[in-house]
């Protein structure tokens, strides 16, 4: 807390698996040029605006990408995303239930498209490679957990660290 | 997670109080000029280094700044302190205890000095405002919360909010 040290470059975002039915509302990222999840199925989330808090954000995000309104936020953990191709990113992960439905007019948004997808299809999807590490923890953790994930140039996962530990993972 | 978005221009930075002996190890801000924390009483932490997640960054402020080896580290919470004098910050919020004690040469350090206070006691010491807010907090909640603190130019406290939202406090 002191001025003048260095400023962190780290990007930081909010990313929120909502839970109906037994179903993670997932986004398949098909839509944008040069977007680094091309292709892959995620969350609901983005970047923090300016003067934001983590959950401030991730509400403005639920809301503008899928019209939902949620209950039972919770904060389930922190994820540092070392990405040499892209620059490193802090994730507030969450988790929220909702009883809505999608409007039908952002089924099909700017970003992608949104399906509800069975919990247990979810892995069966293509994911980041990291992802497939921490989605897991969502159903064996109550308590906040952080995670590391050090990627490659490229997109492979160099290197899982939970909580401080390097951990084993499926390539 | 898309190139070309504004980037947050938020200082990561993590906190932590160390119990020992029903003490919290408090840092007495008395050092640096330009110090922004000038005559307060904090815990220990620090900004994030580059490639750094949060627990990487504690332990190792907790290790420059005390010498001291900790146990039962674990996230209590995220600050959000909005700070127009300053920038903004996000804290990441710790707890841990230790059996050790520090090294006599660490407690006359460059960012000030270090004393065990018992924790009824650390309430009557020079603190932020919005430090009396969070630091009930870490008795109250044991899961992660998130605090929003709002100041105004000058270091008064204007606003704050635990889980998106806003609370009393007293003043």
């Amino acid at each position: 807390m002191v001025i003048g040290e260095v400023m962190n470059n780290m990007r930081l975002t909010t990313l929120c698996y909502i839970e109906k039915d037994g179903c993670w509302l997932m986004l398949h990222r098909i839509k944008k040029a040069q977007d680094e999840n091309a292709g892959k199925w995620i969350g609901i989330g983005g970047h923090l605006e300016e003067n934001e808090a983590p959950e401030e954000c991730v509400l403005r995000e639920i809301r503008e990408e899928t019209g939902l309104e949620v209950t039972d936020l919770k904060l389930r953990g922190l994820i540092t995303f070392i990405l040499p191709d892209w620059g490193n990113e802090l994730t507030f992960l969450y988790t929220a239930r909702t009883d809505g439905d999608v409007p039908a007019d952002r089924l099909d948004g700017p970003e992608g498209i949104l399906h509800w997808v069975p919990i247990a299809e979810v892995e069966s999807l293509s994911l980041w490679e990291g992802d497939r590490v921490f989605l897991p923890l969502l159903n064996q953790r109550q308590d906040c957990f952080s995670l590391k994930l050090t990627y490659l140039s490229g997109g492979a996962l160099e290197q899982a660290a939970l909580d401080g530990e390097e951990i084993e993972y499926a390539h």
